[in-house]
C-alpha cells in the first residue's frame, strides 16, 4: 500500500514566544509526509521553485519519499511567514508569496495514478480537483482546505466535497464552511454537503470524528511546551491517513486507532520548530507515546 | 459514605438561543446535588431567603437530600440572571442579587462535622474557609471558585488551596489564578500553590486532570443540542465527587471513572433548562450514557 499526498512544499518563516526561524522547510505536504512515512510509502505531489535549496530536496529524499512528481519550476518557491502569540492556538499570517504555486498543475506518473489512498492537502481547490480527475481507482480520498479557499472558492470546494470520503478541517473552518457553530451540527451539515466522513481538529482540545454511523472524540495528547504549532494539522492528517493506508481498511476500529496515531504525531510536531522533531521520528517513538496517550483516558 | 456540599441555592433567570426562563431553581450546590445524589447521600449546606418557594424546598427534599443545614433567613434568596449566545460556551451575567448570601455563615450539625467527603462549591472563600474549620476529619476536600473571587479575594483563595485536595476550575479560572496560559502549566502551578490535584473543566472540550503522578484527559460527551449550560460545571463536580465518595478511595482508576461520570452527568445538564433534566436522572441513565461515551474514544 502507498499513499499520494498533494499539497505545498514551502519555505516558512515563523515567530513564536520561543524564538524566530527563517526559511524553514515546511508546507502542508511536507508536514503530512513526515508522519505518513512512518506507516507507508509516500508519493509527494507538489511544486517548488528553482531557488529551492538542494539540501531540502536531499532531506526529503532521505526520508524515503517518492519525489518523482515533485515539480521544480522556474520561479520562486512558495513562502509563508507567520507569528504565534499567547497560547499559540492560532497563527497570524504576516506574508504569503505564492511563487510557482500560482502556476501549479500537478502531474502524476501512470504508476501513481493507480494508488488508492489519496490526501489532498491544503492548496487551491481547482488544483485538488485536477489531481483527483487523474486518479484511476481511489479507495479513500481525504481533503483539507483553509479559510482562504472557503471564502474565495466556496463553490469549487463544495463541489469537491461530493467526490471525497473524508473532509479534514479545523474547528474554525468547519464552522465557516457549514455555517453551524455547534461542531457536531457542523460535522452533520458537512456530511449532508457530500463528504462521507468529517474529521474536525481542535488543536489543544483534540479531535472530533463524525459519520452517519458514529461519533468519535479524543482529547489532545497533553503537551506542556508548545514551541511551534505550524503544520500540526497536516502532521495529524499524515498520521491518520498513513495508518489507514497501512491498515488497508476504514472500519470503526481502524478509524479510532488512526485518530490516536494522528494525535500523537501532531503532539511531536509542536514540540520543535518546523520539521525538526517529526523528521527524526521513528515508528517506535509513536508507539511509545500512543501507549502513554491511552493511559490518559482509558478506564 | 455521604458527602457535604457547601454552595448556593439560587433563583436563576436565563436566556439562551432556545428560550428564556425566570426564577428557576438553581445555584452551585443545587446543581452539584442533582448529580451527587445518584451515588451517595448528599448533605446540602446553603442559605435561602424567606421568599424561597415552598415547592422548591419540597423538590429538594424529594430528591433525597439532607436539608437539615439549609438555612432559611429573613431577606431575599440569591438571584442570578444571565444570557448565552452563539456556541453557548460562556455566560454573560446580566444581574446578581446576593440577598441573604451576604450574611451567610454556614452551620453544620455535630453528625455532619464527621463527614469525610466535602465539596466547597462556588461561594465567598471566607465562607468556604469557615465551613472547613468546622469539619472534624476530612478525607477528600474539593473546592470550586469563580473569576469574581479570584479577582477580589485572591489571597484568601490561595490560602485555602493549601488546605484542600482538589481544586476544580474552568479553563479561564485556571489561567487567571495561575497566570499561565498553557493549561498543563496552569495545573502544575496550581499544584505548586497548594492543591494536591487540579481538575480543569473545558466545557465542550472536555476535562483535564493533573496531579504530580499523572495527567488524565477526557473529551466531552458529544451533545448536539445544548439548551442551557448553566450549572454544567457544578453537575460535573457532583458526578465526580459523588462517585469518589461512593468508591471510598481516590486512586488513579477511581479518578478516571469519576471524571467519566462527571462528564456524562454534565452532558445531561446542558440538554434542558435549569435542573429539568438532571432532577429526573436515574443511575441507570448515567450508566447507559457512560457506556456510549466509552465507545467514543476507547480503542
Amino acid at each position: 500500500m502507498s499513499i499520494i499526498v498533494l499539497g505545498t512544499v514551502a519555505l516558512d518563516s515563523v515567530k513564536t514566544p520561543f524564538g524566530r526561524r527563517t526559511e524553514l522547510l515546511g508546507g502542508s505536504a511536507a508536514h503530512f509526509s513526515m508522519a505518513a512515512r512512518l506507516f507507508t510509502r509516500v508519493n509527494l505531489i507538489a511544486i517548488v521553485g528553482s531557488d529551492f535549496p538542494k539540501k531540502h530536496m536531499a532531506f526529503l529524499r532521505d526520508k524515503g519519499l517518492n519525489l518523482s512528481s515533485l515539480s521544480v519550476d522556474k520561479g520562486k518557491t512558495f513562502r509563508w511567514e507567520g507569528q504565534y502569540e499567547g497560547d499559540l492556538n492560532s497563527a497570524l499570517t504576516l506574508n504569503t508569496q505564492l511563487g510557482v504555486l500560482s502556476v501549479f498543475k500537478p502531474e502524476v506518473s501512470e504508476a501513481q495514478r493507480k494508488i488508492e489512498y489519496i490526501f489532498l492537502a491544503n492548496v487551491d481547490p481547482d488544483i485538488q480537483e485536477h489531481l483527483l480527475t487523474r486518479m484511476h481507482s481511489p479507495k479513500l480520498i481525504g481533503l483539507d482546505s483553509m479559510n482562504y479557499w472557503i471564502n474565495t472558492k466556496r463553490k469549487a470546494l463544495i463541489k469537491l466535497l461530493k467526490h471525497i470520503d473524508i473532509y479534514v478541517a479545523n474547528d474554525q473552518e468547519a464552522r465557516a464552511l457549514s455555517g453551524e457553530s455547534n461542531l457536531i451540527k457542523a460535522a452533520k451539515a458537512l456530511c449532508a454537503m457530500g463528504s462521507r466522513m468529517v474529521l474536525i481538529k481542535k488543536g489543544e482540545h483534540g479531535v472530533l470524528f463524525y459519520n452517519k454511523k458514529f461519533i468519535f472524540s479524543l482529547p489532545a495528547y497533553p503537551v506542556e511546551k508548545v514551541i511551534d504549532p505550524t503544520g500540526a494539522g497536516d502532521t495529524f492528517a499524515g498520521g491518520f491517513m498513513g495508518y489507514l493506508t497501512q491498515a488497508g481498511k476504514v472500519d470503526a476500529a481502524a478509524i479510532k486507532k488512526a485518530l490516536a496515531y494522528g494525535t500523537v504525531a501532531a503532539s511531536f510536531n509542536v514540540e520543535d520548530f518546523g520539521l525538526s522533531r517529526t523528521s527524526k521520528l521513528r515508528r517506535a517513538d509513536l508507539e511509545r507515546r500512543l501507549s502513554q496517550f491511552k493511559k490518559c483516558f482509558s478506564f
